[in-house]
């Protein structure tokens, strides 16, 4: 077999199988094209012209963070401060604080301003071992900001080498323009960049925020159904403050995942594990903004609800950039195992991305994304924080 | 005025004077033998051989974390997966978990070994602004092993360029050969081993842990009896799981600091408020054993207690290697201002080692050990977990 580069002497952490961490000792990765063509004992592998000793090193697939709001404009470090000076939310938010604040700054913004602002953020996740991101839109909410952020979010996909997966989440919150009219901002802006996006393939995917302070079931339905029109898959905040069932909902329309599930109940819970859609689990905002209902990882675990683990990372409720400081947050809060957190961050990250095919475990025909660490048991990568375990990144094969 | 040295263009968080954060804006810090020689606005600095353009960037003074553990030996990431897998402490304790494997492991090792296994431990804290760190034996619990860990963490301070503070901890728990004989352990090891520290130089102050499952009041005094008449200072971990009355012993004492204090009570707050004696706050460890008792930090405020933040990083109940980190823990978890949790790791954590006349703050006659970052607000360091917004350290007045 022809083999481009081989990677010997792997400690790998193939995250699939039936052994725990689906680990093999003494093991080659062979690479052909970009993706693994070999796997086996290190003793067996087969020549390549590039042979490459990881030195007994352990290796995981690189990481994937599945949710996040990392290209924004302005900075709400301000509005921290404030708040914990003694200002309410409401003295924040009249002035000119919030949500509305970051708004108003990508307003401002060309989409070069927004890919530039958000290489920066993108480093520690990189430093840490990512391969592939999801980042949403939602920030715009109007048609030529929400573009402008598809855009920028392509553009970080050529500028990084990651994998990067635009979402379109124009049903994020209703902007100060359509106050009090959620359907006519649908009707108006969400829908019709539904069909732009997709006409431009600028998106992959499309979200919506169900909750009582921004969209309704109905509301998500409109939104789900256009995406479907357009042949987008589709992925929901659900039942973040509130159980507006929209677990459920997200089941029932094939969603890829259904996103914080902190007031989930069992029907939608049932509905998930039925659906195959993954729960993606969102530590970082349930500790940022101290809350205390926690999801119910014991029901979604008994259920064989796929978990998913993603920072989340957004100007104000959850500012992370660490993936195994959010898998520790899982642990450390929510009772995940070590073990299912580091799925969380590979193989059910890219399930969730709708990418499970292709990244997310070591194995034959998958791309050669690994994560190469000097750390003695996998176990480091999660118990420690703040920690910087990397050795390097592989990234189609190569040393990224 | 002869300088070696001036950063011009700096935005200062001086730490000191009554504005917040003592902020100077356009600010130069001219350096002279190491020491900060010169301080006000860039357009009158005087003329140095060497200027350096800090180019707007926001300037604190280095970082230090006052109270650590990161000297030591073996791995305890499994236990925490087994943990987190189910198995209760009782568990892992009869299969050799829990403190006796990390003593056990520091009693196989060198001197050297202990060093070299903490360097990159201390990468993190370093790759995020720290100037100074104390650092605690307690993992060797006898003569030679004590010992050991005191030479390592002398040679760490050698190696690295840090200020590292060295404390002896001998009476950090019972070691197995002497339980049930906790006075035995005292009198036959924790005595002698002051009485050497001091006279070969090797420890700049002695702490013990009271504590039902550690050392009682009593026991507690021979030891800072001993410190005394060795001429060292005393610290204390006070009131972590219960009040023992650790605070106000450590105030009787005249302690540089009382630290964890999650169980003190109103005495224990007044009487460190009229001792001096400084609070540190170690949120990293409530956090990561689920604790629910916070340390009365309205209360210490308001009594006008300094509070300092150090990360108590140790591969058991603190695995944590950031301070900003454990600044973001301080605000979200115990209502810490930002100012607050900036100057916990600055001035008071300087106070808490006893060094604030001579780092902690940017003023003159101070060393010149600086942290310059790349961020807009200074809230921005304390809000985000995980960036990485350091744009470089100065020690003694150069690079580091």
């Amino acid at each position: 077999m022809r083999l481009d580069r081989i990677f010997t002497d792997a400690r790998l952490a193939t995250m699939a199988g039936d052994d725990p961490y689906g680990a093999m000792d003494d093991a080659a990765v062979g690479v052909r094209d970009g993706r693994i063509a070999w796997l086996g004992p290190s003793d067996e592998a087969p020549a390549a012209d590039d042979e490459i000793d990881l030195e007994g090193r352990w290796v995981t697939p690189a990481l994937t963070d599945c949710h996040t709001h990392i290209v924004f404009a302005g900075d709400r470090s301000r509005e921290f401060e404030r708040r914990l000076a003694g200002d309410s939310y409401e003295a924040i938010a009249k002035a000119g604080g919030g949500i509305v604040s970051t708004v108003r700054a990508v307003r401002k913004s060309t989409a070069a301003d927004l890919a530039a602002s958000a290489l920066p953020r993108l480093d520690p996740l990189i430093q840490e071992g990512l391969g592939t991101i999801e980042i949403k839109t939602g920030y715009g909410l109007n048609f030529e900001s929400e573009l402008n952020m598809l855009k920028a979010i392509r553009s970080l996909g050529l500028v990084t080498g990651l994998r990067v997966q635009s979402t379109l989440l124009a049903a994020h919150a209703i902007p100060p323009e359509y106050e009090g009219r959620a359907d006519a901002y649908i009707a108006e802006i969400c829908l019709p960049l539904i069909k732009e996006a997709a006409r431009e393939g600028l998106a992959d995917a499309v979200d919506a925020y169900c909750e009582k302070i921004a969209f309704s079931p109905e509301q998500v339905r409109r939104v789900f159904d256009a995406a479907r029109a357009a042949g987008l898959a589709v992925k929901l905040h659900a039942d973040q403050f509130s159980d507006l069932g929209g677990a459920a909902l997200a089941a029932e329309y094939g969603a890829l995942s259904a996103d914080h599930l902190e007031y989930t109940d069992d029907a939608g819970v049932a509905a998930m594990a039925k659906a195959g859609t993954v729960a993606v689990i969102l530590p970082g905002a349930y500790y940022m903004l101290n809350e205390t209902q926690k999801p119910p990882i014991a029901k979604l675990r008994a259920a064989g609800v796929p978990m998913a683990l993603a920072t989340d990372a957004n100007p104000g409720s959850s500012p992370i950039l660490s993936l195994l400081t959010t898998a520790n947050l899982a642990c450390t809060l929510f009772g995940f195992t070590v073990e299912e957190a580091l799925a969380g961050i590979t193989r059910e990250g890219a399930r969730a991305l709708g990418l499970e095919k292709d990244i997310g475990t070591i194995e034959i025909g998958k791309r050669c994304d690994l994560a190469v660490w000097d750390v003695d048991n996998l176990a480091e990568l999660v118990q420690w924080v703040g920690a910087r375990p990397l050795h390097g990144r592989i990234l189609f094969g190569e040393w990224a």
